[in-house]
């Protein structure tokens, strides 16, 4: 295969391929770092890059035998991730040049089944709103969003097959979306999260940004210990549930028509499709999802706060001092809420596979100081369920609007199945 | 007011008195200095202490207006929680000499109100079973308990009014109940837990050894935000639920009694006491915690079992292999039935106000080396129930015997308020 072919492969094609003798991991980082070279000035997806590193766990790799299911495998990881042997700065010059001396949990999980950690991934300052310099990739003059901005260019871009993000509101899904990849934030709780800066304990959820359904399955079953089984979709169209919420009137006319044209076409291709309104008190979840994240993230954030003030940004010390204002009896009535909503949420799926709903609020910002709105993602990291962003449609300027769908809290695998069957139908 | 004298006051006299003029952070901290000078060589609670360093923290304090409402007071602070200005070893000789860059939040919190921070105080390894040097300063030949071991004998010791632990199945309330002590374990997440070494994050809870309940919402206004109010019981008895629990016949002689006769006595004057029956499945939640810390903890620890595994010790290596065995699905319906069981424990509170229940299995054991067990604080652990021990009673030895309040979700005003009542009730 070309080096161009390699780079495009998924991270299962990948393992795949190497497992078969193939190719090579070396070959397969080299390709990674060929597109990266190529690209990079443009795109600026990349934290850190350190190709002799990259090249030295690859032909590790290949000089031992097979370690476990991502022998080989490169992966792009967020800059709030701890590496022991990368600098970890997390978008903040407060912490330039900063090295870690252990790996987060999911590090040392992917390393020990055969990754290559190809590089750092630009995150904006702590996984907040103040953006890093990626451009999207499809159009360079446009936000990639945030806060996993690198990781999804990067995916996007054929510079790796898959990265690790994390998401507090929509830091997963709305940057899949506006750079046409996949996004998954699994069940909050579901993959490790220590080592990953903290930014609001209470939502904070390690995910993933791939262009391959299929590497997800494959990731999580490193990730949280158990065989891996290919995914496959169900062989009748599942029940999907179209829930449009109170954000609708927010959304983009490409969003909207996203939606409605993807409940249109699979209802047409056999899935069971009905509308599904929520209970009243579902319209206050984002309003209390940022409360409880500017709260819970300025005590994350409190040594910042107190050694390195001047060094935030505007953006940051706002939410930093509206979350040391916020009085604890508000919080303690936000966390009741979405606690609720949550044991609730679990009817919504009695009779329903996933729920299909608004990603984004449209096609990517132009510009790259404005990130895009959380809202639509945001809305559901509130209740803890799990979602996928699913690059299936595009907006009036050609760029990429993704659709969501969520699934019920701790059936990711529902989701995934469900997900695929999407993908297939829509031929996305 | 002798040095004796100002190291037996509370966090809240010491406040008081500073405030008032009538004593000096730096005339309180000598106390304490003095205290463990005394008795550390018998008790050994201190992983580190530097007198100088607690000292030019109180200088400053006494040299400036004081900042918040913990102005002067002495905390003492368990080893897994960071501090940019002392080592953080864990317990744990791979982490010898280890300075971490940055304070936990509650860390800063506590600085930022004013609190000198004295030492820290000695874990077992990485807050697990394995003991630190620490004896019981009501007998050195027993066990203090663990995992905040030097944390509820610096308190005991009259070295420190107050002091972190943290709890992920009984490790605030058993070295509390052992020592005679009151340890207060939050609902999960109160206190913000960013900069802490993970054990297992669906558990672990950050809260408070003290000699006096009235400290708690001292501590707590400061941790959470929001304006000190004194503890002030109900003016008449709380409603008391009897929670034997399916442990009950685990539980010693002098535990059995401590329940019975606190219940006896509360009842007589004037609380409404009744019997209270789990439904069945609650019976499993000992088990399922065991199931979750394990599973959970493997993955926190993979650096250390990756480039450390000898210095760990048998009994570590025996958790780790544990959790990296437990199968995923097994985890995910343990998490299943402590969610449940959560959602199910609302109910008992309906017309109650708190729960009383056995706290440890006996007196603590003699020798160092066994800690007790966690299981019957480790139960409500599991729930994230807030829960305090109460050193009510004594056992055949005279050794402390607490007694464990267990309190609504979200409700530790009410679990506190009646805690107060017991204790006075009680003359403990």
């Amino acid at each position: 295969m070309s080096s161009t072919d390699l780079a495009q492969l998924s991270a299962s094609g990948i393992a795949r391929r190497i497992a078969a003798g193939e190719t090579s991991a070396v070959a397969v980082t080299e390709a990674c770092l060929a597109r990266i070279e190529a690209r990079e000035g443009a795109v600026r997806a990349w934290a850190f890059i350190d190709p002799d590193l990259a090249l030295a766990q690859a032909h590790a790799c290949d000089n031992e035998t097979p370690r476990g299911l991502l022998h080989g495998v490169p992966l792009g990881v967020k800059d709030i991730v701890d590496t022991h042997d990368m600098p970890t700065e997390m978008g903040s010059p407060i912490y330039a040049g900063r090295r870690p001396s252990a790996d987060a949990a999911c590090i040392a999980q992917v390393r020990a089944a055969g990754a290559v950690i190809l590089g750092k991934t630009v995150t904006t300052e702590f996984a907040g709103s103040f953006p890093g310099p990626t451009a999207n990739p499809h159009d360079l003059t446009r936000s990639p969003g945030g806060s996993s901005s690198g990781s999804a260019a990067a995916v996007a871009d054929g510079m790796v097959p898959a990265a690790f993000g994390t998401q507090t509101g929509s830091s997963i899904l709305r940057p899949s979306a506006y750079c046409g990849v996949i996004g998954y934030k699994p069940t909050f709780g579901t993959y490790n999260i220590a080592g990953v800066k903290a930014a609001s304990q209470s939502l904070d959820t390690l995910g993933l940004h791939v262009r391959d359904l299929d590497d997800v399955p494959l990731l999580t079953s490193v990730l949280v210990n158990r065989p891996f089984e290919p995914l496959a979709a169900p062989p009748t169209g599942p029940r999907i549930g179209v829930c449009r919420t109170p954000l609708w009137d927010l959304a983009q006319a490409e969003t909207q028509r996203a939606v409605e044209d993807a409940a249109a076409r699979l209802a047409q291709a056999g899935a069971a499709v009905r509308d599904v309104t929520l209970p009243e008190h579902f319209a206050r979840l984002e309003e209390v999802r940022i409360l409880i994240n500017c709260y819970e993230r300025s005590r994350h954030m409190l040594n910042e706060w107190r050694d390195h003030r001047d060094a935030l940004s505007d953006r940051f010390r706002t939410v930093m001092q509206a979350g040391l204002d916020a009085p604890y009896d508000d919080y303690v009535a936000a966390m009741r809420l979405t606690e609720a909503c949550r044991q609730q949420s679990d009817g919504l799926f009695d009779d329903l596979d996933v729920l299909l709903a608004p990603c984004v609020d449209g096609e990517a910002p132009v510009g790259l100081e404005d990130g895009g709105n959380p809202r639509f993602a945001g809305f559901w990291t509130a209740i803890r369920l799990p979602a996928v962003s699913l690059p299936t449609h595009t907006g009036p300027s050609g760029m990429p609007v993704g659709i969501q769908l969520v699934g019920r809290y701790r059936d990711d695998d529902r989701l995934l199945q469900a997900a695929k069957w999407v993908l297939e139908t829509l031929d996305a």
